[in-house]
């Protein structure tokens, strides 16, 4: 096999064309047979085989600074730089190799990455550092057209394309983002792909020119130099061209040669270029290929027939789209917003019913929340669905264009919490913090799924903005769980009575504490379990009726630092000045990839934790 | 005086067009006074007359939806829809009119604004609504040319391109966003302004074909006439075209006539269409049009001289810019990034001493960031230059662009805390919190100027994220206060030791402690001070020695949740439960524009304030 012989990207460069065809075999080969095994990224890394392959054999890399977007597409590149066995062996497993760039982990992964529309920037911060330095290397930005929906991309090809600065961003067009790829410039690169000259070139320019007598090969040949030689657009790029790019494509992003030749000529160039390659999502698998959507992102399956394995959970996304469906039926303002996530926040059930009440609007968080907020102020009630660590993106916009007017957008977080697998990039620990330092924010999370429904109808008639996060996968804790009538804002619920202890819990935690009460029981401490499912505002009732336990144990799925703990504190500071309090919170540093199982132990917040806490501060 | 019967829009609709001009000198007159007055946003208000009044006199406020980027230019809208008086006895005073829209004040104002780039999401937002639920408005966003920079107009023109719904983006463009605009979009502008056609219209058209014998006046009508039929724009606006946006321009924008024309026209499609208007920023007043920069926010001025009033200050960022410079001799690592706030952080300073090093990159925050994180990972100490308000567009880079990867880049944060007459949009009162919740980051804030320096010292030896916050103006507290031997990271400081009361304050803050104690000695009651520079790590051992004293005030110009008072309720509760503290900090409200003095005494964080909290704690 030949890409077990390769142990840095210096053997790619030592193979002969056929050889690194046989090798672009063998890594789709791999790459299936390890996201078959663990989980991953699938469709977008089949795609970029060759175009990885091709940078690698131009580029020399630690030196050559490879930035990779998101990192959806690096699969290849982390095989042929050292970490095969690993790959293999661990994939986002815990202690193993992380499914995105992590400068920690090689030399060649340049810039550790995870969320959208990234890397333009980092390689222009690269390229302005060599330039500074008085340096030569190379820096090249690898990035899906789905990331160019992202106005950091944006923000970032405006200031590199006047700097005019030697860098070479790398369009990787499959035609898709996560979903299906919107917007306009979506519809822009269509144009560009669907050009006549690029159509003809892939029908095969060269047997045409050859059938003709006379002329043939070095005709072919000629023309293409004489190209080559203008180093002419196939097509148009106008609008990379107002943004001070040179744009080379669209370029076929599975032929070696012609990716390698021009990756050679973009080298010499001493200016922004733009190349833009087109690649078939999953190419190479083909359940992926048919639906490369739902094999963008996947749990382990079987190769052979592309079943998914593992058990099955109930998405909250759509137990929250079922409910949104519900209420939009009868309130026509209902409507809901998306980044690029119909599928992963469920919200695509949503899409089907009410189509013209529901928008996409792309990798695009700050437009989704303003936008939104726009809507509100005309009368809409808006939904927002957006994972909890991509939400990060849009703080300003929450902060300023929703609370200062006190709009009523409802925020749908996905993926809460602590996330497994994806890792330090994507943990969805600090939107508890960052949402309820904002005024007139409501920030609550559910315990589970029949929770997240009430929570959902409350918000219905709540007129304000207010934020709902839970984790990807719910539970139904069953009906015998605590009281069911409709829930009102700020009320939290006493679960279970206890002398000693306290637990005053959130979100999932709540079945944590649950368990933990039970272990507790085990070793003689009395410990009850409050429902604290508002984070903002806090149950001061409640939190008066607790004080009649000594001890209090918060406990959340979010950092310490501004969450559901801190706000207690506080409110013991000016209410209840000694009483005593334990903050059980995601610690302050960053949680590596492993099983969500795993990540909670490590945090302290499974049920034996939170029991282990409470009997060290006991003294038992 | 014209402007005096205008108290609606719909009386701006009764003039005749040489009435319009007249009012537009009498409005240039009345901006001019009212911000020598009071201060504020002056030439790009300026620029912005003519604008205005054509798009009230061709659209119905408030049925219309008039919506303007960041407000810049709003005072015309303001003039024209009822807030003349207001405008002159009250702008940007407390309890009087805000310097910026706020739907609050007017339902002529569509959407609270503040912070750059918003417009044409919350305008697409408004066009969607509209669509859903079949009403037939107008929809208008304005947005500076400035503004354009800002990823988020990207987002909103792409996915608003797509939609296909109609929508009329107004792009004023006066060349310059607060600072001459940067970015390759900014070339581009410039080349459509400079095409042949617009330089021939301005130069004007009309008077060469009157000299020609037997045509004059009638063709160049025909020929005006065919452009109108053909609504073609008059040069190529392919960038926008790419994003689905019909593109009109440049139109001179302050040709009232042509404006209504066009405006008019613009009403009758039924599609996204993008009308370039190209306007002189300060136009009317010699000085600011002659100096556009100095001139866009300025304090209370001599309308005959142009001559600044008030106090002269020491402007913090300047203090920090000559350090970074004195650093930068030694450290060729060393080098500046800005978003479009060159003069307002100090940083031209820098750029001045050297330009290869400086990277203002524009409405750009997130690139500004994360570009930063790309010059860290390749070697270089980059320190990115923001005001706090508009750093929360980058929370989400911070943490995963430079927090997961620890890398050095430093952030120097102006405007940090309560700001006065900007007001609501514009409160740096968040920073504590949502930095010091991110692992690895560094969160200091000096108590002067004088400890401004200490700090950035620090930073340059320093090899991880930093952050350092300060207000606009800053003050030498003298060298007897405290010790002066460099610092160290998470070090605090004991300035003056108290029996009764410990005062743990943070940035200029620390003055107010300082003030506060010496009021309560009045009282009898021994009030110490220590300086809690960092608020991020925790000076542990200070913490433990300060247990002595029995109650602790914390004090912060930052909300409460999350920041300094909470991190220290946190340390009590695990490692001395049951020590009394107070938290005094920024309530949870938005605080509205005033005087920085008055925010501080509303929020209770003036030295009396501070005496009055403890004594109410004491009992006394």
């Amino acid at each position: 096999m030949l890409l077990e012989e390769i142990h840095c990207p210096a053997d790619v460069k030592k193979l002969s064309l056929r050889e690194l065809t046989v090798l672009a075999g063998e890594i789709r080969e791999e790459i299936v047979h390890t996201v078959a095994r663990h989980g991953g990224h699938l469709a977008s890394n089949l795609g970029a085989v060759e175009l990885t392959l091709a940078l690698h054999y131009v580029f020399d890399c630690p030196e050559d600074k490879l930035v990779f977007d998101v990192g959806h597409q690096a699969y290849a590149h982390k095989m042929l730089t050292g970490r095969l066995e690993a790959m293999r062996e661990s994939l986002r497993e815990e202690g193993g190799v992380s499914g995105f760039p992590r400068a920690l982990e090689s030399d060649c992964d340049a810039f550790t990455a995870g969320h959208a529309s990234t890397a333009i920037s980092a390689a222009l911060g690269m390229a302005r550092t060599r330039d500074v330095m008085g340096d030569d290397y190379h820096v090249v930005a690898v990035v899906g057209d789905g990331a160019l929906t992202g106005g950091m991309c944006y923000e970032a090809l405006n200031d590199a394309g006047q700097s005019g600065t030697r860098l070479i961003v790398v369009i990787n067009d499959n035609e898709m983002s996560i979903s299906h790829n919107v917007g306009a410039l979506s519809n822009y690169l269509t144009g560009l792909r669907q050009s006549r000259t690029y159509r003809a070139f892939k029908r095969g320019v060269r047997r045409a020119l050859e059938r003709i007598p006379g002329l043939g090969a070095p005709m072919f040949r000629a023309v293409e130099k004489f190209r080559d030689w203008l180093k002419t657009p196939f097509v148009d790029g106008k609008f990379f061209d107002a943004l001070g790019f040179r744009y080379i494509g669209p370029l076929d992003g599975h032929d070696l040669k012609a990716l390698i030749r021009i990756l050679r000529r973009a080298k010499e160039e001493n200016e922004p270029q733009i190349l833009h390659v087109v690649t078939v999502k999953g190419k190479g698998y083909t359940p992926a290929e048919s639906h490369p959507d739902a094999w963008h992102g996947v749990a382990p399956f079987l190769v052979e027939t592309g079943e998914m394995r593992g058990e099955k959970h109930v998405s909250c996304g759509r137990v929250a789209a079922a409910e949104l469906n519900a209420l939009a039926e009868n309130d026509i303002r209902v409507c809901a917003v998306t980044a690029a996530m119909p599928s992963g926040t469920g919200m695509e059930d949503f899409g089907r019913a009410h189509p013209e009440r529901f928008f996409d609007v792309g990798i695009a968080e700050e437009h989704a929340v303003t936008m939104a907020a726009g809507m509100a102020a005309s009368g809409m009630k808006p939904y927002v669905a957006v994972y909890s660590t991509f939400l990060q993106r849009a703080f300003d916009q929450i902060a300023t264009d929703v609370c200062i007017g006190a709009l009523p957008v409802t925020f749908l977080i996905d993926r809460a919490g602590l996330v497994g697998a994806d890792g330090v990039t994507h943990q969805g620990v600090f939107d508890l913090s960052y949402l309820s330092m904002l005024p007139n924010m409501v920030v609550a999370a559910p315990r589970d799924v029949r929770d997240l429904k009430r929570l959902i109808r409350l918000s219905a008639e709540y007129d304000g903005p207010m934020a709902i996060r839970y984790p990807k996968d719910g539970e139904d804790l069953g009906p015998r769980l605590g009281t069911h009538r409709p829930l009102r804002v700020g009320e939290w619920e006493l679960l279970t009575g206890g002398e000693d202890v306290m637990f005053l819990a959130v979100g999932r935690m709540v079945q944590t504490a649950m368990n933990a009460s039970i272990e507790l029981m085990q070793k003689g401490v009395r410990a009850g379990v409050v429902d604290a499912r508002f984070v903002k505002p806090l149950d001061e009732a409640a939190l008066r009726e607790a004080l009649a336990t000594p001890l209090w144990v918060t406990v959340e799925e979010n950092v310490a630092a501004g969450g559901l703990g801190e706000r207690v504190l506080a409110w013991i500071g000016e209410n209840a000045p000694g009483h005593e309090a334990i903050v059980l919170a995601v610690p302050d540093r960053f949680i590596e990839h492993a099983s969500v199982e795993s990540q909670l132990a490590q945090c302290g917040l499974d049920a034996h934790g939170l029991a282990r806490s409470v009997l060290a501060r006991l003294g038992r």
